[in-house]
Parts: C-alpha cells; sequence; structure tokens
C-alpha cells in the first residue's frame, strides 16, 4: 500500500525527444513479467550519474563508473531486475561486460557506450544468456512514449511504477522533464536500491551535468531513507538529449539555475516516491532538523530519527511516544547538545522544549498529528542555522513479511 | 519467547554479604506488579558504574553520576520500572532527587549515598509521591536472598527475569558474584535500556573498581545491540562489599585478573541474557569480525551487519539470503576495503570468498544454519590481527507489535 504516490496518466507523460525505451520479458525474475529494459540515447546526449558508496558495489555498477570515465558518450542503458549481479565476483563482472557487447554489437554503438545496471538478489549469479537473449525484442520495442511500461519493468518489490513528468518554460524555452524510479527496501541515502533515469530534452555540456547530477542527488536521492541499508546497486543517471532549444554550457548561463530547480523537483519527486511506496510503509514522514550548527550534524539527528525502529513502530501504530524522537536525537552524536535549547514539533504542535514536554502540549494533539498519512518532525537543535530534511516512512508489520517472505 | 534463555533455580542464586534487596508494589507501572526495588550496601561497599552516552539522558543518569563523584560512599540503590523520568526537564532532575533524600531519611545516610534508577516511557513526569510512598515497604522486605524478586520488579517490556550467579575460586578465596539485568528493546551498545546490577563480596578500591566497571562494560554491555536505539536511562552498576576474604587493592594484584575474569563473565551472562529476551526475538546471532586493522572498524562492520534490518528479517526467515550480510559489510564505513579479500562464514560453512559465493557453498549449508536458534556469523576482512564480537537478535513481526502496542 503506497502513500499518496500519484501515477500520472499516460497522456501527462511526456517523451523527451532523443530518448527512446524498450522492455521485454527476460525471464530473469519471473514468467510472464517484463525485466529487461533498454534505453536508446540519440547521439550528443549527456550523461552523468551518481553511484552507490558500498564498497560492495555491483559489477554492473563498477562498469558505468568505467565507461563513464572513457568519456566517449553513452548511446545505451541496460537494465534488468531479478538479480543485482552483485557479490559476484569475476565471473559478475564478465557478465556485465558481455551484457554491454551484446547491445552493443545489436544498435551498432561500441561496449562503452553501454551503461549496465541490475536490481535483485544479491550474491547469486547473472543469468547473463538470457538477458542478452531478450535484447533483440526490448530493441523491437524502442518507442519514446514507454516511460510507463520502463517504470514498471524495472519493478522489484515496489508495488507502484514511478514517474515524474512536466514540461517546464525556462527563459523562452520549453523543456520536457521526464523521469522514473524503482525501489522500496534497501534504501538510504548514498544511495538506495535504487535506480533512478532522469531525462530532459534540454542539452547540458557533460562536465556540468555531471556536477549538476552530484548536487541533484544530494538533494533527492540522497535524503531518503527507508531502513538504512545502504544497497550494491544504487544508481542515478540523468540524459540531456540536447534535442530542444535549451541549451546550457555553464553554471554562469542565466537559466542553469531554473533547469538545476526544475531537475532538482523531478529527481525529488522520484526519491519521495520511493519512499511513499516503502515496503510496508503506511506514513510519509518528513523530519526537519533546524538550527544545527553545520549541516553534517543536522543530517547525523535527522538520519538517527529516521533510522530509529522504535521511532518507526510509534508512527505506525500513530501512538505519540514522542520520547523516542528526544530519545534518538540524544545518541545522534552531538556529544555537546544542551538539550535544554532543542524543540520538538508534530506538524504545528510544540512538543518539548526546555529538555522536557513543553506545557501546553496534550496526548490528544499528539495523536490528532500522528493518525495522519504525512506527518512532519521538526528538530530545532538551537546551535545555529543550518537546515537539512531527510523523508523516510513508518515501519510496519509488513515490512518485516515483505523481507523475510522476499525469494521465498 | 526468549531465546535459550536460562534462569537459574533459587538455590543457585547466591546471596551477596553485605548486599540486601527489597522489592515492592508502588502502582508506578500497573496494578499488582512489583515496580519499586532498593538495595541496601553494608558500609564500605565500593559502588562504580557507567551510563549512557544519550545527551537527553535521564535526571537519574545524572543524578547517579553527581553523586558517584562526590565519592561519599554509596549506602542504597533505588529503582523504579513504568516511567524512565527522561525528556522531564527541571521537575524530573527535583522527583530524582527527592527520592533520594526521602530513602536516606529512612535509611539514615546521607541523600548523596544514594543512586536513582528508572526505566519506562519517556517524556512523562515521574509519579515521586507514588515511589517515595512505597519506600517503606521495599525497605522492610530487605533481604539478601531476594534477587529473584529483584530482577523481576525491574522488568518492562522483559519476559523473562536475567540472573548470574556464581561462586568462584581465586586463589585461595571462595568469591560470590551474583548480578541481575534488565532491557529488551532501545538497545545499543553505550548502552541500553538497560540496567545491570552486579555485586560481588570481594573487596575492590573505589578507583580501581570505577576503571574495571568501564573495562566490563566494553566487554559485556557495551556489545549487545537489539534495535540501534542507545536509550537514556542505561546504567551499570557493580558493587563490591569487601564482606568476603578476597581483596584487591591495586591491578598489579596477582588476583586482579582473575576477580576480572569472573565479573566480565557474569556481566558477559547478564547481557547476552537481554538479548535472549529482545523483543520479538526468536534467534541469538554472534556476530565476530576478524582480520580487522583495528578495533574501531571491526566494530563498524559488526553493527552494521547487527543492525540491519534486512539481514535481521532474513535470520527471522530463517532464509540464507547472505548477500544482504555483504552488502551491510560494504556500507559499514570502510573506505579502502578491498572485498576481494573478505571471508564470510556462517556458522562452519564458508559462504564467500573473493568477493562472491564460495564455490563450494550451497544454499542447503546455509539454510541448515540459518534454522538454528543459535547462529555465528563470522566475518574475516583481511586487513589486520583485530577483532571484535557483537551479540544481536532477529527481527520479527513481535517486534513491531511490541513497539507499536507498548504504552497503549
Amino acid at each position: 500500500m503506497a502513500v499518496n504516490l500519484h501515477i500520472p496518466a499516460q497522456s501527462d507523460i511526456h517523451p523527451v525527444a532523443g530518448i527512446e525505451i524498450g522492455a521485454t520479458e527476460g525471464g530473469i525474475r519471473k514468467a510472464g513479467r517484463k525485466d529487461v529494459t533498454v534505453f536508446r540515447l540519440a547521439e550528443g546526449t549527456s550523461v552523468a550519474g551518481v553511484f552507490t558508496t558500498n564498497r560492495f558495489r555491483a559489477a554492473p555498477v563498477q562498469v558505468c563508473e568505467a565507461h563513464l570515465a572513457q568519456g566517449k558518450g553513452v548511446r545505451a542503458l541496460v537494465v534488468n531486475t531479478g538479480n543485482a549481479n552483485a557479490g559476484t565476483g569475476e565471473p559478475g563482472m564478465q557478465a556485465a561486460l558481455q551484457t554491454c557487447r551484446s547491445l552493443a554489437q545489436l544498435l551498432g554503438c561500441e561496449p562503452e557506450q553501454v551503461l549496465p545496471f541490475s536490481t535483485g538478489v544479491i550474491l547469486e549469479p547473472l543469468p547473463v544468456d538470457r538477458l542478452t537473449a531478450a535484447l533483440p525484442a526490448a530493441i523491437e520495442n524502442l518507442r519514446s512514449e514507454n516511460w510507463f511500461d520502463a517504470a514498471h519493468s524495472i519493478m522489484t518489490t515496489d508495488t507502484q511504477p514511478k514517474i515524474a513528468s512536466r514540461r517546464v518554460t525556462i527563459g523562452e524555452h520549453t523543456v520536457t522533464i521526464t523521469g522514473i524510479s524503482k525501489g522500496a527496501g534497501m534504501i538510504r541515502p548514498n544511495m538506495a536500491t535504487m535506480l533512478g533515469f532522469l531525462a530532459t530534452d534540454a542539452g547540458v555540456d557533460p562536465q556540468l551535468l555531471k556536477a549538476m547530477t552530484r548536487r541533484i542527488a544530494d538533494r533527492s536521492f540522497n535524503r531518503i531513507t527507508v531502513d538504512g541499508d545502504t544497497s550494491t546497486n544504487d544508481s542515478f543517471i540523468i540524459m540531456a538529449s540536447g534535442q530542444g532549444s535549451l541549451k546550457i554550457a555553464s553554471a554562469d548561463d542565466a537559466l542553469y539555475e531554473p533547469l538545476f530547480e526544475a531537475l532538482a523537483d523531478a529527481a525529488l519527486e522520484l526519491a519521495q516516491k520511493i519512499v511513499r511506496d516503502a515496503e510496508g510503509a503506511t506514513k510519509f514522514i518528513t523530519v526537519q532538523v533546524e538550527e544545527a550548527a553545520n549541516a553534517e550534524e543536522a543530517l547525523k539527528v535527522a538520519y538517527a530519527v529516521a533510522h530509529s525502529p522504535l521511532v518507526k513502530t510509534a508512527f505506525f501504530a500513530s501512538d505519540p511516544n514522542l520520547g523516542r524522537i528526544l530519545c534518538a536525537v540524544g545518541y545522534a552524536g552531538i556529544d555537546d547538545l544542551d538539550v535544554t535549547r532543542t524543540r520538538l514539533w508534530l506538524g504545528e504542535t510544540l512538543v518539548s522544549s526546555d529538555g522536557g514536554r513543553h506545557p501546553a502540549y496534550t496526548e490528544e494533539d499528539g495523536q490528532r498529528v500522528m493518525k495522519e498519512p504525512e506527518i512532519l518532525v521538526r528538530i530545532a537543535l538551537g546551535r545555529g542555522a543550518h537546515r537539512e530534511t531527510v523523508y523516510t516512512c513508518d515501519f510496519s508489520h509488513d515490512y518485516v513479511s515483505i523481507n523475510a517472505d522476499y525469494r521465498s
């Protein structure tokens, strides 16, 4: 059950000139389900990516990084679900490279111009023969209208496809931005088992796009957490086809910031959709930490609260057992925190001040907010002017069921 | 349902000369249940403690630290369950101090010679009048045989009382060691909502006991985690009454190490019993990290594995989805980890080597180990000679139920 996850109508999903997508059934995840997706990119498309910080990062992640570093340009992406090709050692690396060679041959480009992505079970060999055998059918199916199909075919334990699409006016230009994401568990910043693909018809200098992509990830996919498990496969890619009229060559361009904001807004929607569809989630929770001395300590506190199983189960129960939030603030690792200067709000309700319960706070007020499907937790530290926001969900019986049963 | 938690028979619980205990019903937790416990200590008893690192540490924790620092000696402890007296600001501090004054008056000692402890709900005022009203009955009940009663009366969501008791021979001396602990959720090192009280009839110099207590905590209570939530109230106390024949004045004494080992062994038993009775636990899991470059990185990896909800739910399901363990090793924060040098064993079974699945590993082998109630996870990092061990449990539906319902 996803929390307020909006799925746009087909007519509201705008194709991006220069980007075609084809999905097909490869028999990797389960029979009768599309699990192999190919993106074909027009020549000249700028592509940049950010990837998991996990040291056991998957073979396809390593190949993506190597291929992007070669700077030959990217002409295709290939995504399989059902198997992560992670914890697979040298054979896994060979499987990822073979996938790139096969797709390159079919599309008439170089293997280094292909980026591979995998998501699914870790520590099991990738059935690479089935994957490559499925590529011709995926290519057959390439259409610029296939975003919805792609959003479906990259899902693992997701219950809903995740799509963001918009047309925005930047200067005198109409810019199209469309993207998809997947991920529901093993989700925490830097990054999540989370794939995100965002495309625009704007043209962006490749080096500039690289910096933009990192900055956008830090505002979106790097601000969500479900269970604190940083996956082996996280990847977020921005593709700028340059087929539209807007071209950005430098960060000094007056239209750079508006494009950045528009892309970041779409990325945040895609990231939040992962939280809205998180495994077992019944509540969407925004944790905002204010008055921090610096961004790092604000994030420490936000993640301590967002990761606490005790806080998350209390939200699931709609139980305003809010001492658990103070407890998490207290163990977040700020050694010189003066708890008498902190304040805690639930929505608009001031819950705690002076290190204790606020005199005007009543259990009924807390209860009322806790029952909502969307909850804002605001924590002021009384130490400075920095603010950071993290998005998470509650922790329910279904999280346990889903993760105890996944694979079976 | 606790995992292999041994409750000693009354005849195996050895009273400690110089330590008397009385418990009574104060009506703080719920009607018809003992929730107030008093320890009376003979004059000359050395007492040392370690306390939570949480910045929202409870009023009683702050009072304990202040009273111990005054060095007037400790003559009594008072423990209530049902209310943590944490997140209670200045009124909470006054309530803790008033508790000490009341007990001191009844026992004829100074308030600074009393240590208070509370455990239960955070952010609610301590019903201090009910607590102090219960003290005379608790004192009436003081007996050196009352350990079992005390173990019961300090419980919160614990399902079983936790007691360790032994008589050991050290040199020519027979030494008695008996202790109790409580805690089931909001448990992670440094420390847990966890109270531990360990007593011996050996005599130990007060300054030496302080250093010993910290060292023992680091081998026991600081090596367990249930949910990663470090509580506001954690306290671990060692009392050395000096009523027996063994006296230790310095760490150079040949009998110092044997006494240390005997106390540490009892503390580890008490700490492990908390994990065995952890909220919803069905498995007791030992995570041993070897070949680390230093203790800090060994602990980082051990805690990453022990805290991962994905790992813990896989253990609950007896599903050898062991890629989740590699994933946790990968995100534990060792930036220069060479995953091809790591190895993972489940019990005696080598699961992973060279960054991938070990060729001889079979799912059946993994499955067989996963079904056991006690599981050893061994991870070798290939970086050095340091080893650390952490104890944890699986993550079940009942954890969610217990924590979603607690308070209600």
